[in-house]
């Protein structure tokens, strides 16, 4: 049966830039919210609309049918889920896990099969379209794990994104989004060092965009992110730690798989340059510096 | 003034696939067409509709008070404006020169000065929007040289195409071409390798798309070659050893500029060994084929 707010309390892990709205949603369409955080200072204003504050991840798991962790990286998702006094270990027989960080497709697969040991259902449900796409309530879900667990979070996931989709089994959620930045870091290696060979040559910007904004080059990272590189304008959007975290993943799990990525490696090898010389909280974009002149 | 069927007679150079199509808007819209190209039976269509045979450049231009041109290499882009009896001597003075090929923004500049010695204006003018684009006159034209031969010239770009911009001085049409190669050669990388991550996951196609189609990683190249891609079709659209001959140009004024793309150098490298692996005429998306396993 589909969660409802007459039947299920839910239990949100990560108050940060994203999970904060996203739990916003939870609460606002009518759920009994529980809440932890690092800091508790984030969980203040949900608190005050009613949520229920817990010291631990453990006695907000045994206070709840739904958990809903986004956390930072896939080394929080493990101590979350599977360290001591976690998760999987205190929540009640039968209720539904689903981590949201961006992590790795491998660690929620045995996140899975841990949960399966305690009669638990796990998803992994990354999502896009950053802080703007949380707070809209218009992020994109991309959700591995059972089938009927998927149907039966549906509600939950629709207080939070417009596009939703079940891509398979365990870790194919993760699978999924890392796809999603292998084609972008790419992408904006290409974006970046077109725009830096086009100022250079002295092209203007007003002009180049009208020519290629809307050919074979165009795309969210041209015409997004590109526009902001234009106006000199790093700020994020996406941060590049962020990024390279993710990028580390796709490259593991592509090594695991026998895969060679030589464009994922070498943006990579770029950001890390960037982070290096001062650009871990830019934008994505911020990748630009590395190449103009 | 603007050209026109009563006042103007234009020659047109090279009637391959991008050619031919272009000059026959041209002959459409009522200009007395001139045409010379390597295989005369490229020119069979055109002259049973009125068109004007020559066997040189020389001759054409002679005849021509508009010269456009459409070849394939910079090398051949040479040879018709600057080698021995070739456009730019034997043209009348005042004519317009147009070429429309892909070629060197460096090549354009020196057409353009010796064009002036002559008394004639020429004009980079690089398209892009393929073979479709120009069979139904909707191409992009990326212009440079002096803004009144831009606007002399406004009619004739105007059967062939539908943006339309003037770019700057002589190469900046050329230069604008070659940053939207630039942006485009990682992003299709990044199209693949993320495309050959998902397949190995085990990801489905449709699924995958459904979520990563209209986000951050959305544009032509993902959903237009990526399209064709998960259905193995690898069939041209642009030409692989086409797009390593623009490669070749952007990296080469890139060095002269004095700017390190990294991205770009990569993709070369790796079209190349495609090229190498038989696939020469495959379209871009082929590229595919190296990374899937």
């Amino acid at each position: 049966m589909p969660v409802s707010p007459a039947t299920t309390s839910v239990g949100f892990i990560g108050l940060g830039i994203m999970g904060a709205p996203m739990a916003g949603h939870i609460q606002k369409a009518g759920y009994k919210l529980h809440v932890y955080t690092r800091s508790r200072a984030k969980a203040a204003a949900l608190i005050e609309a009613g949520a229920t504050w817990h010291d631990s991840p453990a006695s907000l798991a045994a206070a709840s049918d739904a958990v809903v962790t986004m956390v930072g990286y896939p080394s929080d998702v493990e101590d979350v889920y599977l360290g001591k006094g976690a998760v999987v270990a205190n929540a009640r027989p039968g209720s539904l896990l689903i981590d949201m960080t961006t992590s790795s497709p491998s660690l929620a697969a045995r996140i899975a099969a841990e949960a399966a040991k305690k009669g638990c259902r796990s998803l992994d449900a990354p999502v896009s379209g950053g802080d703007v796409g949380a707070r809209e309530a218009r992020l994109s879900i991309m959700a591995g794990g059972d089938k009927a667990a998927f149907d039966e979070a549906m509600p939950l996931f629709a207080c939070m994104g417009k596009t939703i989709v079940h891509q398979g089994g365990p870790g194919a959620g993760q699978h999924c989004k890392m796809a999603n930045q292998i084609v972008i870091a790419s992408t904006i290696i290409g974006v970046a060092e077109g725009l830096a060979y086009a100022m250079k040559a002295g092209l203007s910007a007003e002009a180049l965009m009208a020519s290629i904004g809307s050919g074979a080059a165009g795309g969210f990272q041209l015409n997004v992110l590109g526009a902001r590189i234009l106006k000199d304008d790093f700020a994020p959007g996406f941060l590049v730690h962020h990024f390279i975290k993710d990028q580390t993943i796709a490259l593991e799990e592509a090594e695991r798989m026998g895969l060679k990525l030589p464009g994922l490696a070498q943006a990579k090898h770029l950001f890390e340059q960037l982070a290096a010389a001062g650009g871990r909280e830019m934008g994505t974009q911020g990748i630009y510096t590395l190449f103009r002149r």
